[in-house]
């Protein structure tokens, strides 16, 4: 890993991941949240421990290749040197799935945090339909330059029902790694560091994960 | 933050977390984790998703206060900085639990990792009463010494069925930030860069987490 803002000691890190609880939104059709009392010192247990469950694809989380791909990687065979370094925020507000000209004419970064108008949408809303989405041909610009990570505002990189899910398989036929339900709002554009840690799911489709941007401090 | 080894352009990082599965090691009485088909490409479906249920303390994880003290930090009101920063390795190879004099003669660090003889027990074999843990003097040292966060390699930081549980109950009062089985085996000792991100659990008492150490490059 080498290029700016990458130095944590000069860092502030901020958290971007949906807080994750009962209630949560989710892709139509996965299963609700839970997350209950086990042992509770209240009920004269010796501890407060609880039982989460949840889907994969709740809140953020990290798709792994074999999501869409049946010959793809699962999530323990993704390198996790990718989960750490270097990226760039950029911004579109257009009002339409993103095209690739929609991401700028800049060359792309290896890894690649893109905001929308999702952002708008309030994360414990109901699930909209119409979220902001690459189109095909934005992620087969990513796959042309060489992105190694893309991370997306809403629960889907993908439009809702794509027919064919172009979107999903150019990106994970390519092994870009895809961080989905990022809450981006407030964030600076330009470059910044990530690290987006997925739970350690062995033979997973993907899991949820933890994601901070890392930003130069302002008073230094 | 501010130390050595924090440079994450000139760091390797390496996964120190268990390996979430079915049939993993959990603490006695805790559910068995389970992570069970949703949809599958095999059959039908448009994609592979899945269903994770797991205890809040299952593999490498986090406590938060409230794990053990009714008034304590819940998950989610712990400040996500602890999960960044500088810490420091230290190596004790008693056949007891660890006393104050056993963590080294040298001032404790902000975040400290401990390896024990815990280290040789195999990660997916059944549970151990006998493992290594931090004894009640301990835990006051790194309460005196300023110690943030305690990082030990196996799924407790207290010896087990600890009458009165005062280890956990001196860290956990003094918001210490604990996280228990860490994978060390093969980590040099001494200073490093630790990273550990829990899930982002509202009003939890823990949380599974995803932990890195970053070490410096040998080849550079």
């Amino acid at each position: 890993m080498s290029a700016h803002g990458t130095e944590p000691c000069r860092l502030r890190w901020v958290d971007v991941t949906i807080p994750v609880a009962p209630g949560m939104t989710v892709w139509p059709g996965d299963p609700a949240v839970s997350l209950e009392p086990d042992t509770r010192i209240a009920g004269g247990d010796g501890s407060n421990t609880s039982i989460l469950r949840l889907g994969t694809h709740a809140g953020t989380h990290v798709d792994a290749p074999w999501h869409f791909e049946d010959g793809g990687k699962r999530l323990h065979e993704v390198d996790p040197a990718r989960f750490f370094g270097p990226a760039e925020l950029r911004e579109s507000l257009v009002n339409r799935h993103l095209s690739a000209a929609d991401l700028g004419p800049a060359p792309l970064p290896s890894r690649l945090l893109i905001r929308t108008r999702n952002t708008e949408i309030p994360v414990n809303g109901p699930f909209r339909e119409d979220y902001i989405a690459l189109a095909p041909d934005a992620a087969q610009r990513l796959v042309d330059e060489g992105v190694q990570l893309v991370g997306v505002d809403y629960l889907s990189v993908a439009p809702f029902k794509q027919p064919g899910q172009d979107t999903h398989h150019i990106l994970l036929q390519h092994d870009v790694l895809i961080v989905e339900g990022l809450v981006l709002g407030g964030i600076p554009t330009g470059p910044l560091a990530f690290v987006a840690l997925p739970l350690a799911l062995v033979g997973a489709d993907g899991a949820p994960c933890r994601a901070f941007v890392g930003l130069e401090r302002r008073d230094e």
